[in-house]
């Protein structure tokens, strides 16, 4: 008899739910080489950047139009089959698993920028353009879009996991930046959510609703972003720390003065070092902030020179600038490839990332104590934090071959999460709950909360159809 | 046979829910005094700044705390009696207005500012404190609360309608500031959403379904903000235009290039003029734009000459500085009087009041066919608006004996919505749907979002006692 790999230990209950042939070749009929039955292809939809795994989807249908995803959900509901949304794959809560079987929706080649309304700061876009697609569009309109998560992430997985990133201390998430929204209900019906306006009264904000809904209320085909001035001038920093409080006391502090600095993110030395061994960068093995600052040139220094002040009150030193537009990129691209370069730093580990997010004044509390009982632990692990919005993720990288690794790693995430609830944070800042938080958001929202987002569920899609077995068990 | 009055003409047909004597007699063992059948008590809750009228609500519950508003709900629940929640009756789409009936929940005595975290720039709040308590009660601490409809509005009103006002173009709306709510649901229970985190991936949003949804969905108890602070230099400035097209012009060009402005409100020169009689004030009587640059010395400086630049462009002459804070103060109390102001224009009249929002570029051309429409009417007027979002606002101010000019001004208000929304905007910035954008939100939203609405709604309130009747005909 096998033992389950630790994978799958971590799954909630899973029902596979039967797709009836009839309806693959219902598919087949519509959607012709459009859907896949291969394996290869079935796998790599079954699957994402979570340590997970469960069975792959039956089929894979390949959308190119709101009127494929249409008629893809209208035969899902038809055959009451689990549909799954998928963009790019980059998601790191198991989202994008068939825990109940279905077909996998694949809108990756739904990628075109529809409008760019310049004079508006508005653009329209479908779900699998991705972030960096997105800003070379409009690169020419002096424009740009701040959300950068990690990953070179399809605006649709964004918008479905209520992503943010390095930005959005000074620029919001995507809560805040989605103006409106071209969703597939569950019965397959095509509705408009928002308008082109910067502020409505009109009506329940289903924009908001679907926002972090993680494909479960609906499958998103199309986008109204507000984007943004690019600032006049922009200058980024380093600043390396004598002890991580130093680093963070530092960010508490220009945000509690209301300086607004646009990025403001902490790494902790081990993690630089894994930076600099992955992009060849010389940067001191020292916990450090990354920052950048937008505005004036004259507003741009001013705030710097506050947050040098600040920063040299607590030890802060070199003081670094990267003053050229590549030696900023070098840098931003080095931030945002920290988790693969952590992940290289074990070869063949698995990495399990917390996401909680506290009140500004509790971060050090929260961070402190657990940068104490991961260092206890033994496992070898990163650190990086949006802090300036009291957002930090660990990651723990584990060894599949050592099953031990998991069950710590998963008891350090607990504690972490409970500190930072009691704390008035939440369990996930920007990843969504997926597969992997469930229990956490029963603990932070309550039972009531829960039920009522069920009943909501229940309302909108009676079949659950629609990415079942995320956020809460269904 | 009496004729209805111009008012009973609008509203939507009406079917008063009887409330039964023994949940008059429940509530009163409940609530005691607190619970009144006066006559006077009922018409003022069964009113507010409409040009609405039903008949009042058959008794008037005034609750102190999240367990009587609880209570009150649950009796209304058990009975199937409408409950509509009141605040300090400020509302302008006849939110409050018993069209079918039921008690009316006074939270007005909810007045406690629970707690100030000023260290982690969030506030909790009853619903029953006002904007104006609320800033008052963290003055001491150099952070302030931005949100400014007209009124000295509830918090918990500002949350139901989605508020916002002038600093919105800066700080955002309700929508961007509310971090956490309590709410007592349909059934009485009491749940929480969100938590001081700035931002959260977990589950659904139920906090901004709630905000917005003008006591539909639920009873808003507790209110968790975020605030900001008091910014280290402020500078008002008033500038006078040849025409309303160069202000209008002047603002476009200010956000188009990403000007961090605080406050940019437009008045045209009739409503300065009523502005002046009302607040005893020597403005210019031409269109005007009312401005506030909030940051550092520097920052505001810098963007008070660029301001300034864009306006000479425009023709635009006169700007005058407000630099002492009572100056300020004066200004900006004269314009968010100028509704009153206007009111009183013209004794005994009602208003109606538009509320249309476009995308930026098309603010012009909404604005100007718009007033020369209304120009042409020969019905008065006032015009203001918060023209840095795309929102402004007619005023008709009807004569109630002469019912050709509400007929007159409800049909400028129809083609005054028919063009934002063919322009890509919303019929509503900020004041909400209530009894009188039903059929302008179906032809926004289109009759599949309205029925998602519509089936959140049932799924939430099964007995639809939640201010039944508004938003959508149920």
């Amino acid at each position: 008899m096998n033992a389950p790999t630790p994978a799958e230990h971590l799954l909630p209950h899973v029902h596979q739910r039967e797709v009836p042939a009839a309806c693959i070749d219902a598919l087949r009929q519509r959607f012709g080489e459009r859907c896949s039955t291969a394996l290869a292809v079935r796998e790599q939809h079954g699957r994402d950047e979570s340590s997970f795994a469960a069975p792959p989807p039956a089929a894979v249908v390949f959308a190119e139009s709101t009127a494929d995803v249409a008629a893809a959900v209208a035969l899902a509901s038809q055959y009451r089959v689990p549909v799954i949304p998928f963009g790019v794959g980059s998601s790191l809560e198991g989202h994008l698993l068939a825990v109940q079987g279905g077909i996998s929706l694949d809108v990756g080649r739904m990628n075109q920028v529809l409008s760019v309304n310049a004079e508006d700061l508005t653009v329209t876009v479908q779900p699998g353009v991705t972030r960096k697609q997105l800003n070379e569009a409009i690169r020419s309109t002096g424009l740009f879009f701040p959300i950068d998560p990690g990953a070179d992430a399809s605006i649709g997985g964004m918008c479905a996991t209520r992503a943010s990133g390095t930005n959005a201390v000074r620029y919001g998430t995507m809560r805040e930046n989605v103006l409106g929204l071209e969703v597939v209900t569950a019965s397959g019906e095509v509705i408009r959510t928002g308008t082109r306006a910067r502020k409505s009264s009109a009506g329940y904000d289903l924009t908001r609703l679907m926002v972090g809904s993680e494909g479960t209320l609906g499958v998103i085909t199309e986008i109204t972003l507000r984007i943004y001035p690019l600032p006049e001038a922009v200058s980024a920093a380093v600043c390396s720390f004598p002890s991580i409080e130093a680093a963070v006391r530092t960010t508490i502090q220009i945000i509690q003065i209301g300086i607004p600095i646009a990025r403001v993110e902490l790494i902790d030395s081990n993690t630089v070092r894994m930076v600099n061994a992955h992009a060849k960068l010389g940067l001191r093995e020292e916990p450090m902030l990354l920052m950048e600052f937008h505005g004036s040139p004259a507003g741009v220094q001013e705030q710097a020179q506050q947050v040098q002040e600040i920063a040299s009150e607590h030890g802060g030193n070199a003081f670094e600038w990267a003053s050229t537009p590549e030696e900023r990129t070098r840098l931003w691209t080095a931030r945002h490839n920290a988790y693969f370069a952590a992940i290289q730093s074990r070869p063949g580990c698995r990495a399990i990332s917390t996401d909680t997010c506290v009140p500004i004044s509790r971060l050090a509390d929260c961070l402190l104590d657990s940068v104490a009982e991961a260092d206890a632990s033994g496992i070898p692990y990163f650190l990086v934090g949006h802090v300036g919005d009291g957002n930090f993720h660990f990651g723990y990288l584990l060894d599949p071959a050592i099953p031990q690794e998991r069950v710590t790693a998963e008891q350090l995430n607990h504690q972490l999460v409970a500190r930072a609830l009691a704390l008035g944070g939440t369990c996930s800042g920007e990843h969504g709950v997926g597969l992997h938080k469930m229990e956490f958001l029963r603990t932070e929202a309550g039972d009531g909360a829960v039920a009522m987002m069920r009943t909501i569920k229940q309302a909108l899609d009676p079949h659950n159809i629609l990415n079942p077995g995320k956020i809460f068990a269904l």
